[in-house]
């Protein structure tokens, strides 16, 4: 007899399925643009869109829609009735019975369903209907985005350079991890024997240790990537106190996510947690210390043989997949979760300098821009977090957050000789939790370990820590952003074309176009660019020029941007016409600003590709696409 | 009450898929490599690994490992029972009776398992049971990978250069569409009515001309990476004749897929059938028309202003990958495959100048080497390859495909003023059918257009085609395939550190190595190579130096490769001395080899990083890494 050989989905399902991908990705990655566009993390954009399609709002204001979109059950695709599992044995057509207990009155209960709607510590978890299996395609799909994204985390951490910064990083990570830890393990545990509801702790769990460890560890982790960001916008990361936080974080985060998996390992289903936890804990251990040692040279021997004896980069990359899965199934199989598998397997990888940086490139692009958006939104879909917010757990949450990281960090960082204002400095940066937070608090809701408001509050913590790290650390060193040359760049403030054949008519022309954007006279701008320009020549080579001025009144920099394709001689030492001419205006009282900007506009203008490209532009659109493509991109 | 939030998959569920993605992945990349090296197309590894890890060996040979790997059905995670649909109705607790018509009799049967259980045209699919949720997954996951497949394949068209090879390349596609068209369409008609047995005609469908039809199709359709690939391997890629073909091959493709989108069309359900068809053709051909002229204008303008506005290279990533899901969504609701809409946008899009070819590269990367082969071999994994080969069928197809393709070529060829020679080699080239005429057939085993052993049938006309389509055309053009470098390195020809200082030294050590690889006398190759040397110093700049020779009775060429850090003085004309040398030994009667072996040398070390990593490696293995590192992949 003839059977479908792919008929599991129907073309209806495959519709659902690829546009729940298709909008999760486009509303996630828009509004973590947007988010970006307003100096925040991309994070926050990417949880807001699952805010909007999920639960919380289209589930709430267009249920109808929410429920075709992203479907949670089955329905019989004629009759649109609800698809149940059988509830009779088909061999002797009776019903199903089975004995199981309530852990919240430890009853004993008949039941009638089949065990499939049974978690594996025999807890009801649903009436009896089949799952939509558009819904398992996208759990499927999440699951392998959380290992992919914990992979890239993984390949970020260098433990070489936390070697390096030695007794300074041990102090800065185990103090900023230690403070927190206690402060967050004490009140959840006082909190969850004495008042649990004012927490949110899952009262039916009976498992107060777990819940108390849990949230230590929630408290103490840190964020790498969001740090990382943090960093190269103030232009430190290649600082000693960059490098020092950088390694205190690596330090920090590996420490915390071993201590989650062992955390996961304690509430492993009851009938089989004796046997289970003297398992699971020493496979653990033995795990982490393998990876972490005999991994770490296996695969700096394995990645030159792989490179040397398949093509490029199919090889490379096949084999970075397949390690990090592979690792993903075994911690998934010995009972932590898969995703510490795909960390360590990245932390191995990412170590061995045979890793080109290309490969590494293509694996975060595509993780952080294709997987990472889909797996956020999807995170935030079920959760209603208007219903499951309370102010009362946010608020207990937020402040542990943010002061036993602040304090335990200070405290390190004195400790270690830093100066008060560094010490503040590192807290403040050392207290982003950004993503990897959302990625515990999703599990740990997942194994039911807490509720949705706490996980509402975590994540409205992580959020909000990354959302004033750097800004927190900017006042605290008094550094500035610094200003990109993007930034700078305006419809308003470019000519396409210039008319002009010399310098001095370019100068005008330029001139005029910054008297209209600023409001400012245009002989006025003109005068005191030419002055400049007539002590020494702005023409800084390889096609552009530069002149500039400061301009008394002036209140915030202006960039005015003129292209000439057959060139004007600015009397460049390397003799090239410029094609590209950047009006700079300052204020007066800002001389660094100058400075800046001249460093801004040189680093847009290296790559001789993208100079070209720039050149060849139709239009200021074109232009600035021209300026965004191929500039290393920050995440 | 607590719900587990991602729940619905129980963590050996989660071990299983993580697992089964690895071994898919794990196994196809290596075997794909192993094609690979004996010259052959990285799908036949791919289909292979499928088959090894499916139905066809592991099924039959380890049935509980198989079943363990990729579970067909779900049972109940405690009892192990198989857990079916419910057959009753949840509210009136009655057994749900349903009558349909069983297509193959016209009998109306009464059945009493949930509609979840056909297909839309009523047929029986499956006995009630519940799908492993493992391998809902995976079929989700594979969903995916073949739009991303279509995605890239449509990116590789070049409208533009289709038109530039005008009246040319529409003779030769339109014959060599006409001409296999018609032959697969006639054989297939007829035997569909007098003997369907003989070719897998599935007759409970009953539905002769779509099959016909289909079958034409399958025949007629090319593989536009399969003959990039052969071009590229002959140095032909940018001739006259290899965009003659190229261009061929693309016009062949977009009219083979939208004639195909036509057929499902056909295929729909019979109830609403006659509706649908009024809707589906000219829905089809709105898309296909909208796609490729508004579509590619606005895709042409989209992209500056993503790029423009949001951050490298996350807004275009984004945006491509939303736009192809999006589309696919669009053409599966249609009525149509989720795959031309994945097609169409990446014609489109691929199509706009403003694309760079990094972010082309990092898809295509991603897709190629990671989605792609788990899908082929995901398609290879229940389809016994074994038990529905039938050599009569097999061979049916392979004649009908060989033939018709390459006479059909042929006749455009010639018509089109091309040499007796180039026409053969254009017939040839164009039979190839690769990795789409697999996508094709599995699409149409789906369907319940064909059945399993046409299916296998078409898979090993599409890999034979694909095999022989490279030797049958360097033949017909007496060219060969070009060296590279890759290929002349060996282990056994390596001196990773040169002790020699000068170049009469370096070139006596390296004539030793070479009298060890060769056997040859060390005495005889010195003499000959230094007798060159001193003629004109082979000294070529950057760091390198190609001493070589012609050795009377050497049967292949041979190359040995020193590396001396500190450098010796070859007299190069740029004055660097050279820190990788590469003696270069043929035949004397081959007076060719020695020119292809300069400019295979040349074009390994044009990249500086690449030289410098070179030189900086230790031992043979991180050697051939660094020179493979990098290197432009062909697929």
């Amino acid at each position: 007899m003839h059977t479908l050989a792919a008929g599991i989905l129907t073309p209806s399902e495959i519709t659902a399925f690829l546009l729940a991908l298709a909008v999760l990705l486009g509303v996630a990655r828009l509004l973590g643009e947007l988010a970006k566009k307003f100096g925040q993390p991309t994070v926050l954009g990417e949880i807001l869109a699952g805010v909007l399609l999920g639960a919380t709002v289209l589930g709430n204001f267009a249920p109808a829609a929410y429920e075709q979109l992203f479907p949670e059950y089955l329905n019989d695709h004629q009759s649109g009735e609800p698809v149940f599992y059988d509830k009779t044995d088909p061999e002797t057509d009776e019903a199903y019975t089975q004995t199981v207990t309530d852990p919240s009155t430890g009853e004993q209960i008949t039941v009638t369903i089949p065990d499939r709607n049974h978690d594996d510590a025999g807890k009801l978890t649903s009436d009896g209907r089949v799952p939509s299996l558009v819904k398992v395609g996208l759990e499927s799909f999440f699951v392998l985005a959380v290992c992919l994204l914990l992979l890239v985390a993984g390949l970020e951490v260098d433990l070489s350079i936390v070697t390096k910064q030695g007794k300074a990083a041990v102090a800065v990570s185990v103090m900023g991890m230690v403070v927190p830890f206690a402060i967050g393990f004490g009140v959840a545990y006082l909190l969850a024997k004495g008042a649990p509801a004012l927490i949110g702790y899952n009262v039916e769990s009976d498992k107060a240790l777990p819940f108390a460890l849990f949230l230590g560890i929630a408290m103490s982790i840190t964020a790498l990537p969001v740090i990382a960001k943090i960093l190269m916008d103030l232009n430190m990361f290649k600082s000693d106190m960059g490098m020092l936080i950088m390694s205190s974080a690596m330090v920090n985060d590996l420490l915390g996510w071993i201590g989650f998996a062992l955390v996961i390992a304690m509430i492993l289903p009851e009938g089989e947690s004796a046997l289970s936890l003297q398992f699971v804990i020493p496979a653990t251990l033995i795990f982490v210390g393998f990876m972490l040692t005999a991994g770490r040279w296996l695969a700096d021997k394995a990645i030159p043989l792989v490179q040397a004896h398949s093509s490029w980069p199919g090889g490379i990359l096949g084999f970075v997949f397949v390690t990090a899965l592979l690792c993903a199934a075994l911690t998934e199989w010995i009972g932590i979760h898969a995703i510490f598998g795909a960390f360590l397997a990245g932390i191995a990888l990412g170590d061995s300098k045979h890793l080109t940086g290309r490969t590494r490139e293509t694996i975060e692009q595509i993780v952080t821009y294709i997987f990472a958006p889909i797996f956020f939104a999807g995170v935030a879909l079920r959760v209603d977090f208007w219903a499951d917010f309370d102010i009362v757990i946010v608020l207990i949450v937020l402040v542990i957050a943010i002061i036993g990281k602040v304090i335990g960090c200070y405290v390190g960082a004195k400790f270690a000789g830093m100066s008060k204002r560094e010490s503040w400095a590192i807290g403040f940066g050392m207290s982003a939790r950004g993503a990897m937070e959302i990625i515990l608090g999703q599990i740990a809701l997942s194994f039911g370990l807490i509720e949705k408001d706490l996980f509402v509050a975590i994540v409205i913590m992580a959020i909000a820590t990354s959302v004033i790290a750097g800004p927190l650390m900017q006042k605290a060193l008094d550094r500035r952003q610094q200003k990109k040359f993007a930034d700078l760049l305006s419809g308003k403030a470019f000519v396409p074309r210039l008319k002009a054949g010399t310098r001095r008519a370019a100068i005008r022309e330029l001139a005029e176009a910054a008297a209209d954007a600023t409001g400012f006279d245009a002989a006025d701008i003109d005068q005191a660019v030419w002055e400049r320009e007539q002590t020494q020549s702005t023409g800084v080579g390889n096609g552009v020029a530069v002149p500039h001025g400061r301009i008394e009144g002036l209140s915030k920099p202006q960039m005015v941007v003129g292209v000439s394709p057959p060139g004007i001689d600015f009397d460049a030492a390397d003799g090239v016409a410029a094609e590209i001419v950047c009006m700079l205006l300052t204020p007066a009282d800002d001389p660094l600003m100058q400075i800046e900007m001249l460093r801004a506009v040189a680093e847009a203008f290296t790559d001789p590709a993208r100079r070209r490209a720039a050149v060849e532009a139709e239009g200021y659109t074109q232009f600035r696409a021209a300026i965004a493509v191929g500039s290393t991109a920050a995440h």
